[in-house]
């Protein structure tokens, strides 16, 4: 038996999980791929993550890698692991990869996107899939706060308290708000993103959406590395992991 | 108090509902949205509709109407039957139109939405959504199949056996196949729909993918006006009515 080095591409619904990352006592998605993989497999599996998500937060292509010393065909992998876990997780697509491949350290960056509903009706198909806000946004400047937001910056001020990333600094090559009806749509791409980063984003460019504050205070956001003074933490729902880019 | 004509654009998944019709003992969008109508307004109501939709089908921007003399403004409308329906249906907006309007008569037409996942994962997020087929299309032919029914033609081969519509021929203006990653998408725009039109056309377009007929054979299948000539009903989950014209 040779050993073999697979790149597991995943797509969720995160409505009903907390988020990727196995815990005690609560349904993760790293927690019911390892379950299927340990059926499927017949032994016990540990998958490594591109990038870990939060509770609530969906994924179109995660990507995670798992050993395994098994011979199925790569097909036979993606309609049994599909067929063992429940209709809100699925296996897009396996790959034999080489030995050395690590979704997070080989991955070039991340790709994703959060979703606004900005009117008064609220959605019946996207519910738990994107934020609805009522009142009218200025997106002249929302584009505005986007634009000092983009390249590289210490994000200290956009990271939740408990961040375990030693490396503040990113680089926002992409952050951009897309009108696609019926949704305003923020797209942002960068090589790593700190915890929640990209939810606090949102939640403080909304508020300048929204006139409560300056898109020309984001500067000094950035540059006081003070999480109380950026804005709320935008949910969850509204927010896809779309690509990992390698 | 003045006669009011109420145009009402409604939203839903259609996974739990039993289609658009009302139907004894069974949940249907009619009936949710005529019983949070009674509750609102505080009389009977009784909607008319642009176009039905069976069992499991979407609806993006379905339109209905009803008549009240309720004075209550039109966002109160929509906030206070988005408070009373339930989560999978949903009013986008209301709006005050002529007293002569009438969803179904006065609409120039509907365009259609059928999504089909051609690949071997099934999908998560997509779920009662889109048509999950396995093995790959020959799309050239697919478009093939749909140049010969677009245009106007007899599609009794194309409709329900218990179809009630007295007039057969429709002006399938639009019939096109897209990519829209990751799906295949096709589109559909006449000013009328036979009952599972779409549906059919989409089940026998893709037996012309599957190889299993030819694009040529379809002027047949319409000349014959035969309902067992044409190919299976697409399922409901993966069609969503996405505009009503007028």
């Amino acid at each position: 038996m040779t050993s073999r080095n697979l790149k597991i591409t995943v797509e969720y619904d995160g409505a009903r999980f907390s988020g990727w990352q196995v815990q005690p006592d609560r349904r993760t998605v790293q927690g019911e791929i390892e379950r299927a993989l340990g059926v499927l497999l017949g032994h016990p599996a540990r998958v490594h993550v591109a990038g870990r998500t939060d509770a609530g937060v969906h994924a179109l292509a995660q990507v995670c890698s798992v050993r395994t010393e098994r011979d199925l065909t790569t097909d036979r992998i993606v309609r049994g692991l599909n067929g063992i876990l429940a209709a809100d997780v699925a296996v897009v697509s396996v790959d034999d990869v080489d030995d050395d491949f690590e979704p997070r350290f080989m991955s070039r960056g991340k790709h994703y996107r959060y979703r606004i509903l900005n009117r008064v009706g609220r959605t019946a198909l996207y519910r738990n899939r994107c934020w609805h806000l009522w009142s009218p946004l200025d997106l002249d400047a929302m584009d505005a706060a986007l634009a000092h937001l983009r390249g590289q910056h210490d994000f200290s001020a956009f990271r939740a308290a408990d961040c375990p990333n030693r490396e503040p600094v990113k680089d926002l090559r992409v952050a951009r708000l897309e009108r696609n009806e019926p949704f305003l749509e923020m797209h942002f791409e960068a090589s790593g993103f700190l915890k929640q980063m990209v939810r606090i984003i949102v939640g403080t460019v909304v508020e300048v959406g929204q006139g409560k504050r300056s898109a020309d205070d984001i500067p000094d956001v950035i540059a006081s590395g003070d999480r109380r003074l950026a804005g709320r933490t935008a949910p969850g729902g509204g927010l896809t992991m779309m690509k990992v880019l390698f």
